[in-house]
């Protein structure tokens, strides 16, 4: 809203201009597909000659995605940006650019005044680099993981808002027709996954743990200095905090184009599943002893705890899928099968017999 | 956020999927540029040959950019693609598909329940489609703006947020080279703008007198039925309400190549004016007595108001511009000139003399 809503102050208009030439020197990245970056009224982008486009939004809302109380910064920066670039992996898409728009409270975006028991305590709980704003630690978090898969930031939008919210958008290439969906498995297809499952789970209950989750009553914004992190959990905490979205190992699987379906798992394995077979029109089963559990997760957490960020995706039993795709492990975990009204979607199957798998991942609005 | 944010119940998954289906199917719309659209990890997007894309996001949130208790919601919906598709047309590019994140407080995505009051006036005070959830309504507005643009909504994302925020992304395609920039304005081109200005600022001024701004301290979320417009002020808030972006004059204006740089005046004709000037390296003299004011507002209006969404662009003195574009008029308002470091880098020329023109319109962060 411009004139007349709220108390906008017509004089001081530089900062807004200030903060985004910032952003834009710190986004300013040669990068093939980029024509036009940050500073005009649309970015202007190339695709290669037979390349189709992916795009893909995805809202983080603090309190509901994290915490500012809770996460570092540079971790909130890098898991905006994970999320959308795991959509891009799960559909075989290249990374061309990202976008971002920001809506924050003032005050993340200025130095933090520090207290003398601040001051005291700088070098333990400040980076070397202090002081930054909440804003330049975000970027420095979602740069780093943005330089790794050659992904610009090539535009967005900036505005003051009582609550934190970024929204990443990011666009992706890939060879028309090469895409995997989540609409193609077939029945009798093997089902695979990438990497570990639960460890996302397992880091953020350590994470509520070492915050004393729902303890403090201290304001939110009188908390941003995150906690520190001792440097024992880190290793614990990591797969919440700076999950690698799988973009090599999706390329790969759209090059080598045996995958009939994929899907990430963002949501937790059961309800991505579910996904998945609701688009396909096919059921599943999961063979529980199969799992790639993380170290310290639980069954709960790999079934149903979500963030993993890893793929999900479906191939003929006459498909030679490797152990490893750059790196990264490949685990079989269970079939799908066809549809039968009679019997339950999902089937999971434990030492115990099969049971009906139902989807208990993460919902909005539920 | 997933597992220990918050009491997440993981019971009723269906929720949030079953919102996602509605849009879904108000979304669904044959779309020659959307192979793939809402329900998988990322839309599929076809570009024609020769193309390139033209990518812009715009963020809105209650309180700054709309407010719940001011805007009828179809206004809202109207207004978030409407700067989007205004920054398409500020490139000369044609839309080809928006996408929308959407953070909403959780009675927004539900149909109110009605009081005794509110059913006796139900007929003046509600439409006949009555009862409808904010977000119906919201999607009302905005999916008649994307239909009269061949906009198809392909994506977004859905989440629960204590305000309310729409990020809208719009991507469109424009003949590789021929995109107008705001940098191409070279010493000696004529300005040009679109309809009036200072339509949207009277408007707004007349939206506050009618909502009463600030003298009601009842609840954000217990207002969530907007005033009621009287048909005699409805001409005077539209383009406020409902502005028009200027796409098909966009085009027009790339498809003829002799526009030299173009910029939409969303933050107002001075701000947006110094922003052209900046990037384009020149000075600018605007001439008061030729801007075509809006009829009801002022000259200040005019020159800062903001949110007109028309296209301002320049073009050398030999081009041949039209006094209208597909209907809509246009109006010569002054030249550029070489920049000199000891002149101000705006003029404005009035009936007084010749004074600076100071960039007074929109900031955030301001």
């Amino acid at each position: 809203m411009r004139s007349g809503l709220g108390e906008v102050s017509r004089t001081r208009a530089t900062a807004e201009l200030a903060l985004i030439g910032q952003i834009r020197a710190r986004a300013a990245q040669a990068a093939p597909g980029v024509r036009l970056g940050i500073g005009d009224d649309c970015a202007l982008l190339h695709l290669r000659p037979g390349e189709e486009l992916a795009v893909t939004t995805d809202l983080s809302i603090d309190g509901r995605h994290f915490r500012l109380d809770w996460h570092p910064p540079e971790a909130v920066g890098h898991r905006v940006l994970a999320r959308g670039l795991s959509d891009l992996a799960a559909m075989g898409a290249r990374p061309v650019a990202a976008f971002l728009s920001l809506g924050l409270p003032r005050e993340l975006t200025q130095v933090p005044h520090r207290s003398k028991a601040q001051a005291k305590t700088r070098s333990e709980t400040w980076p070397k680099t202090w002081p930054k704003s909440w804003l330049d630690r975000f970027l420095d978090g979602l740069l780093a993981l943005a330089k790794t898969y050659k992904t610009p930031l090539a535009g967005g939008d900036l505005a003051e808002s009582p609550v934190a919210v970024a929204d990443a958008v990011l666009i992706g290439a890939v060879t028309r027709g090469r895409a995997l969906l989540r609409s193609g498995a077939r029945p009798g297809d093997l089902l695979y996954v990438t990497g570990s499952l639960g460890g996302a789970a397992a880091g953020i209950e350590s994470l509520a743990k070492l915050t004393g989750a729902g303890k403090t009553g201290r304001s939110r914004h009188a908390s941003l200095q995150p906690p520190r992190i001792p440097p024992k959990w880190e290793a614990l905490m990591a797969p919440h905090l700076y999950p690698q979205p799988r973009v090599v190992q999706g390329l790969w699987l759209a090059r080598r184009g045996w995958a009939t379906a994929a899907i990430d798992l963002s949501d937790g394995l059961s309800t991505d599943l579910r996904h998945l077979c609701e688009e396909s029109e096919v059921s599943a089963e999961v063979d529980a002893v199969q799992l790639p559990i993380h170290p310290g997760a639980s069954l709960e957490q790999a079934l149903h705890g979500g963030e993993d960020y890893e793929l999900l995706f479906t191939a003929s039993p006459s498909a030679r899928v490797p152990r490893t795709i750059a790196g990264v492990p490949v685990t079989r975990i269970g079939r799908t099968a066809r549809r039968n009204p009679r019997t339950p979607g999902m089937t999971l199957q434990t030492a115990h017999g099969a049971q009906p798998l139902e989807a208990r991942g993460w919902e909005h609005f539920a």
